[in-house]
């Protein structure tokens, strides 16, 4: 096949990352590479931008300041790469085909012939789409994915670029929080995101350095609990630590496998829209903490939603995370670019733990798109309430180091 | 007056911070310098550790694996200054005449001649209480306090240890939070710690690197704003800059100076206890959400309560913040073993912003003692709704490098 000349543009979607930026750079310094692709438009705000031609000239916008026979300015990119946040601005819209047919005119219109797309699964199924209709309608045109997703839930990968950067926020809240709830003991609930997976609040066990450290309880949206249970456990703690510092997953479910959150919304009042929102409200962990107060009064009883802090504080990176999102952005160019491959989603497969190593692959857009992938059945201890050794060595890695506290007694 | 030979004490008291652990280093390591201590004990959990007789021998406990000819073993030491949260435990206890009396006896008991307490103005007052108790009963102890708090609510010192962290970690999260409010535009309600002091609300500026960054909004316990004024308020930056970031002090007051926290919950269910909470619960952020989804259907609102994590989130730490926190806790000890002064409180006096330069001096118990400082006038703008550059100023070096955002547009 001979090469495909013509132009390229690259979005971001869903909910950000403090590493999708790293992905997006390595895109843009990638494309200087290669002669084939001539602009490089980035779409504000992802599919949206598109729709709106909403675009920016990213190789002019590069090439500014550059020095030292450079083709682009390294230091303004890599400042771009650290930022939190979606420098393109991100959407939440999810394309129907009817969507994506418009989206598909204005490739044409543009002679787009390349469209790199980093996000989550429903990103990868637009990406799935936009490449049948390429095929269908006999347009070429090379439609590569790059995953992200602080949740870790996308499937055919060992973990997902922007993961290892919220694990590590998570884990360091905890260390700080348990430090916090050992000073003034009592019963501290702190929620996490993760609407289906579990991975984000399992990292909150990394935390612990010390045998009595917490969290003491970690729930999980992969195990149901009922408010008894829940109750029981807390209460069994706490005798045991003479405090408890509990993570919840956003998503946990009760017995009936109903998440808490909408059983909890039949009791509350809900918003002008009748809406349950997850994120962005403390009223889940709010929810809990009044549950433990009828069971427990006297006790003294706090809960914390970390909300977006989990995915867009500015300093807390994990370097692995940071290097591997800007060669999954490299790659989904190269490959774009050097192979016939007209598709496919940037993959890391690991070669070991310890020592660390991973192997990037392409893998087919139908073994990620709009599949949500669980915490495996190792990493949960029989009783549903707390985190395995296993999972501890999956995520070290991936996470980098941390402070390491020091006690008294 | 011939040098005071005796025992010693060191405490933590109220909420936690991410340096106390420095104040509390810095005075186990002048311990070390000083010969009429004998004993160092570290009460654990305050003056409820006195009161228990609960004690930790801190030289034996510095001294464990002190290596190359060193009294003390810093590499454990350091570790335990960069710990958030108190290492030797905190505690909520207010004292009352009886309790101090009970405190007092235990001093006695032990031969107890120096007690050094690390908190906020209560602590201040515990610690007047007492040294008027030895004056009175011709005991002979010095009595010296280490400032700390969060909230920088001291008075008679230009800041306060533990601030300058709480401060980084809000801008930073900010900063962050910035990033993605553009990323995925809307409206973003972050409620701050402070109850009657908005210092660590104001903070959040620090965050803006860019003119349209956010917060864009900016309220303080300090000024009142009524809800009209507050949805008018949001409807405006909304309409300015297509979105609106917004940060709360938790200890936000309506038009008639009541809290909203305890006007909205007249409104809300109240815990077992009747009890009002305002940090560990998203009540307040949620209540503002609601208030505004009433007036603004169909936006996108979300509030997130920074919670805990401001005072204790391990590995984000002012570096000048660190190190004035421990020379506070070294200087407690050296005004109490070097001079005649039998009490005071550690305090520092900026001598220039830029360069920034400060002197640390020996205050007057009484210039502290249940006292509360409040944002200047000059640090808030006349709407009542924003934070002065005067402020910046004054934050900025207490802060520390943050990092650099990049922006493509």
């Amino acid at each position: 096949m001979a090469q495909l000349k013509g132009n390229a543009i690259v979005g971001q979607s869903g909910g950000p990352t403090c590493v999708i930026n790293q992905s997006l750079v390595g895109v843009i310094e990638e494309v200087f590479e290669h002669d084939c692709i001539e602009k490089l438009y980035g779409s504000r705000h992802g599919s949206r931008g598109i729709l709106n031609e909403d675009f920016l000239d990213l190789k002019a916008i590069a090439a500014k300041g550059a020095c030292c026979g450079k083709k682009y300015n390294s230091e303004f990119l890599n400042r771009v790469a650290y930022t939190p946040s979606a420098a393109l601005g991100s959407t939440r819209d999810k394309p129907d085909a009817a969507y994506c047919e418009k989206v598909f005119e204005v490739f044409k219109k543009h002679n787009i012939r390349y469209f790199f797309y980093a996000g989550g699964n429903d990103s990868s199924d637009t990406a799935r789409i936009i490449r049948d209709m390429g095929v269908k309608s006999g347009y070429e045109l090379k439609v590569f994915h790059i995953p992200k997703t602080i949740d870790n839930d996308l499937c055919g990968i060992d973990h997902c670029p922007g993961f290892g950067s919220a694990a590590k926020f998570v884990a360091q809240a905890f260390m700080g929080d348990n430090q916090d709830n050992r000073s003034l003991p009592g019963i501290k609930i702190d929620v996490i995101m993760g609407r289906h997976a579990g991975f984000l609040t399992a990292a909150s066990v990394l935390a612990r350095q010390n045998e009595t450290d917490g969290p003491h309880l970690v729930y999980v949206p992969e195990r149901n609990v009922s408010m008894q249970q829940f109750i029981d456990d807390v209460k069994a703690a706490k005798a045991k630590y003479g405090r408890c510092l509990v993570a919840v997953s956003e998503g946990i479910n009760n017995e009936n496998g109903e998440p808490w959150a909408k059983v909890m919304a039949k009791n509350v009042e809900k918003d002008a829209h009748g809406n349950i929102q997850l994120s962005g409200t403390g009223a889940l962990g709010d929810f809990l903490v009044s549950k433990l107060k009828e069971a427990m009064p006297g006790e003294r009883l706090r809960a914390d939603t970390f909300g977006y802090l989990q995915r867009s504080f500015a300093g807390i990176v994990s370097e692995s995370d940071a290097t591997e999102a800007r060669e999954a952005g490299r790659l989904a160019v190269r490959y774009a670019c050097t192979t016939n491959d007209m598709s496919g989603s940037v993959s890391f497969k690991r070669v070991s733990s310890s020592p660390y190593k991973l192997e990037y692959y392409r893998n087919e857009l139908e073994n990620v798109a709009a599949k949500t992938r669980h915490l495996d059945d190792a990493f949960i201890n029989a009783e549903g309430n707390n985190i395995t050794q296993a999972f501890v060595d999956y995520l070290k890695p991936l996470v980098g180091d941390v402070p390491q506290m020091g006690y008294l007694y």
